[in-house]
């Protein structure tokens, strides 16, 4: 069950529990990890993880929500401006390279995304994840366009078009590229998109 | 290992292998599809599809070779416009809603594509199914370009750029909508970039 994913409603265990798990992530990737693995790297007992979890893919759920919430808290605040915030936004979705821990993270979160038909709280979590992700990018838009940074455009729309295309470049980079292969034709794309956006 | 993947210099044993794939993974999805389900679908011995494959994720990979000479044969021909072209693309990559035996050899090809990270062939043909799609998308704004349907576009960055926008969406519709839930939404943001680019 995914309840609370806010860290400031976390208490202190389960934010250990998560820090654990994205260090058990990096090291043995999704698909063998056990509740073990993020025991080994969990400074308390194996008790007191299974005290918060019954299993690995409910703690994955749960590490997924933690994830987003970490993503939205550290983006740069509003004062700069939309064009600013989308470029980061960007940067920090699809960094130009990856090291392999970050490669493994991400592949991981991403395998958890296939699981959402096959697991209901793994697709409900992940249906949360592009709804945020979606309005943060209307945000943007929309207040890029009242202040004349961007041309004529939709914000609900646009949005729309930028959240397929930021995970469509996701996938493709995780599932056909190397970890440390360069990815800026695709980068390139976006920036292009970006500027034909932008009215000036 | 995939060798040849066109049907035309396949045998009709293998395509009637590629068939019996098609219906058995359509019925058991990818997760817990054997090759004994594939041999139900198979209206000929067990004994010879052995002869072909050696096992069940080998004859995943040439399955997805086997789709994408399909869908690549199966595109109109070359005389209607560039931007009746990448609409048909469209429709054909993304139908606003799937039936469930569409929805589930989607799902099976999206979960042997998350594969290739683990699995070298599997990821060698994904690499080919991306390759393949950005030269037709490539292909379709060059023409459009020339033609003067189509704005002032590099039409290789705009085929990268098409090809993550159609991977995104397909990734979002197969992992966070229902099979049988329509995705107007993402559609249209795909319909406005191709009349912004349309110089008409």
């Amino acid at each position: 069950m995914t309840k609370k994913n806010n860290p400031d409603e976390l208490e202190p265990t389960k934010v250990e529990i998560m820090e654990a798990t994205y260090h058990a992530l990096g090291k043995h990737g999704y698909d063998s990890l056990t509740i073990q693995d993020i025991a080994d790297e969990f400074n308390h007992s194996r008790t007191l993880l299974y005290y918060h979890y019954d299993g690995r893919d409910e703690l994955l759920v749960d590490f997924l929500g933690y994830v987003l919430y970490e993503f939205l808290e550290n983006l740069p605040d509003e004062k700069k401006s939309a064009r600013a915030e989308l470029e980061t936004l960007v940067e920090t979705l699809l960094p130009a390279t990856l090291d392999e821990q970050v490669y493994r993270v991400q592949l991981a979160m991403f395998e958890l995304r296939v699981n959402g038909p096959h697991d209901r709280d793994a697709r409900e979590q992940y249906l949360r994840v592009d709804n945020e992700l979606r309005d943060l990018l209307e945000d943007i838009f929309t207040r890029g366009l009242e202040a004349g940074e961007f041309a004529e455009i939709d914000p609900a729309v646009e949005a729309e078009l930028f959240l397929s295309l930021l995970t469509g470049t996701r996938t493709r980079r995780l599932t056909v590229y190397d970890p440390d292969e360069s990815i800026h034709m695709l980068r390139d794309a976006i920036t292009t998109q970006i500027e034909w956006i932008a009215a000036n």
